[in-house]
């Protein structure tokens, strides 16, 4: 595989050698997207990161001659999206979800401060978008943030509380799966963007 | 203050009425620092935030009518550093570090994996650097990758394991205070990089 920047893929003969064992599809997206970034890492494509789940901690114990333990603590409310980092120069930045619905993605597991963060970063030049999958078809789309917002505000005035399968087929695109880049969507963001 | 996009700042009458408190000064740097990202994305300039502390959950419980209790969890070693995000179309990546130390920063504060992971971003085209406060001084420094790498790199062949204090002075560039930009670096990222 030849990736933009010229590069040969450095794993290339390693994966020549290994069978693509699509047993290893039942894996969730968010493993999936962890497992291509990490490609994307060592392979020098990309440096994208999950962000930690946000924890806002309230008691910890020092143990002697062990790990410091966290006794209490509560899941915080992420102000961003969950990944981030860089790609060919820009900044790009996304989220992640996976539906069960088959037939269309709803909008309640978007957020309105994700929306917000996906815009403000859209206004400073990055490339944001929303990574859907559909679980029970096996199938993950990219659809571009403009997209996104489209759906998002439209269902403020009339429109509907989701988004159908066969829009997100039309106006997004459909992400190759490789043994490597499970989700590869630098390959879409190339066609899109560069 | 007229920010390099052309815009005015939104608060700036907010600003003219408020006195500068100095007696806030004794506020960690990172609280600065959030506190300065918090401005900038209010007013439209960037979008940069701190990535929450990496935590590994191992036990939560599930108390009825109140919020998941996270019972046991440790602390995890970040893979990346702990500032990124956009300005002007760029991805931006730093670490932040205070030291008591008068004369110089020592290099011990930074992590390998932290140069790895900015290298790494550098390679891809984002800007990256490290912030440094001299907290007896009263000073703080953003010092650029790439002399934070040179100075890295030396204490693997006979050179010192700190940067001097002058070093950085004359390498790195000191940054503003402001009352609302606490530690103003995209002033100096426009000087630099603009």
């Amino acid at each position: 595989m030849n990736y933009p920047n010229g590069k040969k893929s450095s794993s290339q003969s390693l994966r020549k050698k290994e069978k693509p064992d699509f047993s290893n599809r039942g894996m969730t997206l968010e493993e999936d997207i962890a497992f291509t970034n990490e490609y994307y890492r060592i392979d020098n494509i990309a440096n994208i990161h999950k962000k930690p789940t946000p924890v806002q901690i309230v008691d910890v114990h020092y143990p002697k001659r062990s790990a410091a333990v966290i006794k209490e603590a509560y899941f915080k409310q992420a102000s961003t999206t969950d990944f981030n980092g860089i790609y060919r120069g820009s900044y790009i930045d996304f989220e992640a979800k996976e539906t069960k619905n088959k037939t269309s993605f709803p909008l309640s597991n978007i957020h309105q401060h994700q929306i917000d963060h996906m815009k403000d970063c859209h206004h400073h030049g990055g490339i944001c978008f929303l990574i859907i999958k559909f679980s029970l078809r096996d199938e993950t789309y990219l659809l571009p943030a403009e997209d996104l917002f489209h759906y998002w505000e439209a269902q403020f005035s009339g429109g509907r509380k989701s988004i159908s399968y066969l829009d997100i087929k039309s106006k997004g695109e459909l992400l190759p799966f490789h043994y490597q880049a499970r989700v590869d969507y630098i390959k879409v963001l190339d066609k899109l963007y560069f």
